[in-house]
């Protein structure tokens, strides 16, 4: 068995991971995360009792009991590289031994669903509206760094995805990524469903002209109109591809469920749908 | 002359930038970043006097001045696509009316340094010593969603770069940039003199394998062994690329410089060097 060297995983002196400082036995097998370390704070009001409250950088982790479940929440910042520390960090915990630093033999299988915000592409996504990434375009490439990328990846989705837009041969390859069924249904099950665009950056790389132009003006008119059968892409966020790409590459269930806070494309807000990240972190609660 | 719409650029209702929760008259011109909030407090503790001190979410921003001069000083949070946030969001503060919602016709140059942690790649890099990165290499990609990257990017570095770790086409055209050379030497004069990837994450990306096997697990040893010219490279972080990279597109000058915390490659640090990353941010104040 292979003994995971300290340069790969560092472990603090006082047993807890390196960036997300919980120890082991602080990790629920149900995780619910959020990037504003505040909103870690506004789920642990709803919970029963508070077994530990740790903050460390972005990283912002409660752990306690909701109705009789054990479930931890945790921030995880902007961005996939952060996705790559939570979720690593989080596997580690529970299915590394900290003490032999091997992989235990048991696997112990995590249930995550990231809760975000998220700006809307498609007119039937409206502000208010709570989207699950059903799938997810990871403009990211961090799935590309690991082993068999391609068992996970949705390769026809990818190539139809890239002509469409004409994609930069500058850019990553685009990989597409689907959330954990059972999980997005037991979820999501009254939602809209949709594909997620996870953007490397909140400015230029999701078409927002500030005072630097954008390489690709049209980028955005050209990921509205794409199809691929049934599917058009409905919002974009910056986590979700790597929530769903590496929870699966290490065998978890997760995803991604967003309330949309801005349309690109229906310049007003739709009345009949008034949904909160408050209520939809409560209505994840309920259903993790 | 053009009108940046509310969806490409958002103003809070009190005036301030959508993430960073400033105002324009309260951004100094010279500006310390780094990414941990916390190191925010320990920098405004040498402060002569505090301006404002304002946080949300991984961003926590204190104005204030140290030996005559007006500083800001401000965490970034983890990763290039953060960087994408704060570098647009300080241009703007600069250099758009908030009122009018126009650029400005006289241009604020901002002078930004990054003070960082990073993993040495070099026997001659540390643990304890400080790098500063003259050149940056962005595995990010961030660059590419903005126009006229080519005009900042140095494309025979780049070139020889893929050619020698034979870089995987799914990942995005590693793009390298240069620190602002005024401010490298008047910053960095008697440090050491990188080059600096910037991964986009910290596992799989700067190749570490806890349970997960590693796309290419021969990509950092292929990284120690490149040469071109005088360069190779000397270590790891995960932002310096884009605070080149977009400050150059900006106009402003910026660059980074890190406390090496870890060596990949000498696994004993050397007593010589006993730097911290409290001491470099002295260094940076009195330098700026």
């Amino acid at each position: 068995m292979r003994i995971i060297p300290e340069s790969e995983l560092i472990i603090n002196s006082d047993g807890s991971a390196f960036h997300l400082h919980i120890r082991p036995e602080q990790l629920a097998e149900k995780i619910v995360m959020m990037g504003d370390p505040d909103r870690v704070s506004m789920t642990a009001r709803f919970f029963d009792n508070i077994e530990c409250d740790i903050s460390s950088r972005e990283f912002h982790t409660v752990t306690g009991s909701y109705k009789g479940k054990r479930i931890t929440a945790l921030s995880h910042g902007i961005g996939t590289d952060n996705i790559d520390i939570v979720l690593t960090e989080l596997d580690a915990l529970a299915n590394i031994d900290f003490n032999t630093r091997m992989v235990k033999e048991q696997f112990r299988q995590l249930t995550m669903v990231r809760v975000g915000t998220s700006g809307g592409m498609q007119p039937h996504c409206p502000v208010g509206s709570y989207v699950v990434s059903e799938k997810s375009i990871g403009f990211d490439g961090l799935i590309h760094y690991y082993a068999n990328s391609q068992s996970i990846r949705e390769e026809e989705f990818e190539e139809a995805f890239q002509r469409h837009v004409h994609w930069s041969p500058f850019h990553c390859s685009p990989y597409v990524v689907s959330a954990d069924e059972e999980l997005v249904e037991r979820i999501g099950h009254d939602m809209i469903r949709g594909v997620t665009i996870s953007a490397i950056g909140f400015y230029g790389p999701q078409g927002r002209h500030v005072r630097l132009p954008l390489a690709d003006p049209e980028l955005n008119a050209k990921i509205e109109s794409f199809r691929f059968g049934e599917h058009c892409i409905t919002n974009y966020e910056m986590e979700s591809s790597a929530v769903a790409g590496l929870g699966k590459l290490m065998g978890h269930k997760a995803m991604t469920v967003c309330a949309i806070i801005a349309n690109r494309v229906a310049l007003e807000s739709n009345a009949n749908y008034k949904g909160s990240i408050e209520e939809l972190i409560k209505i994840v609660l309920d259903r993790i």
